[in-house]
């Protein structure tokens, strides 16, 4: 049977730079429980594709997980920015110097459901025109492409390991009928 | 070019029931800056699928989106669990009551690479043989069984919106080569 908790009291931990830190207490069948809710501003990710059929990809040192992972480029939602299009076309242009002629929204999806509120919106881009990249101060990026079928093959075989990576490939494969 | 961040110094802000929060001071190019880092012990989800070729999927009520959420059997890697393997043994017996003949690695995930470090270790169970679940006292389950076809046509089109779930059920069928 499912059960939607409802919220009781809510203790604030931690404001923060990317995110801040509540616990609520909760009700759950039998009694209360605590959640301790992660509050996220959203992101975006774009699957970027050239004319030439290459997956335009950043890498880049993750410090929480410690390693130089491969991703799809992505970024937060700025304050004031509604329209999650509008935050991709710019983390875009930031991370890669391309612009697109089209944008394709795939999905919107929860990173890790149990403790974030974090929603990433995932799009891909299509009929891409080269410029000048301009990444965030504290973001050390190097582009590189790779084939898309390459690339999928990567993300199926466990390869990749940035998730929003993987489902983003794999949507845009489906949704833009890629061969 | 890729930076590898450098931890200066590290404060604690709260140790919870399933996250912990510090905020570290690390070195960036030209200066330094703050890492907001979640610290959780790991999860897995499994995609297991019946000798009819149904996925078994579970559906409850996620407090930090507010809504009933399709997802893969999954769970957090208790302390003191030092395989993933039986932990994910564990959770599809919980959750769903089968056990599995084969399970089959796929790969580990990073959720949220800016700010988690957790790790979902994602598992394929075949051969499954039915039994009694489990589950937590807090959790509020119900047991659904998609043709695995249909679930993964829903998670290409943007219909299922947890993220392990989408990856999972992607390279389930690339690894096990399901038709």
């Amino acid at each position: 049977m499912i059960f939607e908790e409802k919220r009781i009291s809510s203790q604030r931990i931690y404001e923060g730079a990317i995110l801040n830190l509540r616990r609520d207490t909760v009700t759950v069948p039998g009694g209360t429980a605590y959640r301790e809710i992660v509050e996220h501003n959203g992101a975006v990710a774009i699957v970027p594709i050239t004319k030439e059929g290459k997956l335009v990809m950043v890498k880049q040192f993750r410090y929480p997980s410690g390693k130089v992972l491969l991703e799809i480029p992505a970024g937060k939602i700025d304050k004031g920015e509604t329209n999650p299009e509008e935050t991709a076309r710019r983390e875009l242009k930031e991370e890669t110097g391309y612009t697109a002629e089209h944008f394709h929204y795939m999905g919107s999806i929860n990173p890790s459901v149990a403790y974030t509120e974090e929603v990433i919106h995932l799009y891909a881009a299509t009929g891409l025109i080269p410029g000048e990249a301009d990444p965030d101060e504290d973001e050390a990026l190097e582009l590189v492409e790779y084939d898309f079928g390459e690339a999928y093959k990567m993300a199926a075989s466990g390869k990749l390991v940035d998730a929003k990576t993987i489902a983003a490939v794999f949507m845009a494969k489906e949704q833009l009928d890629i061969k």
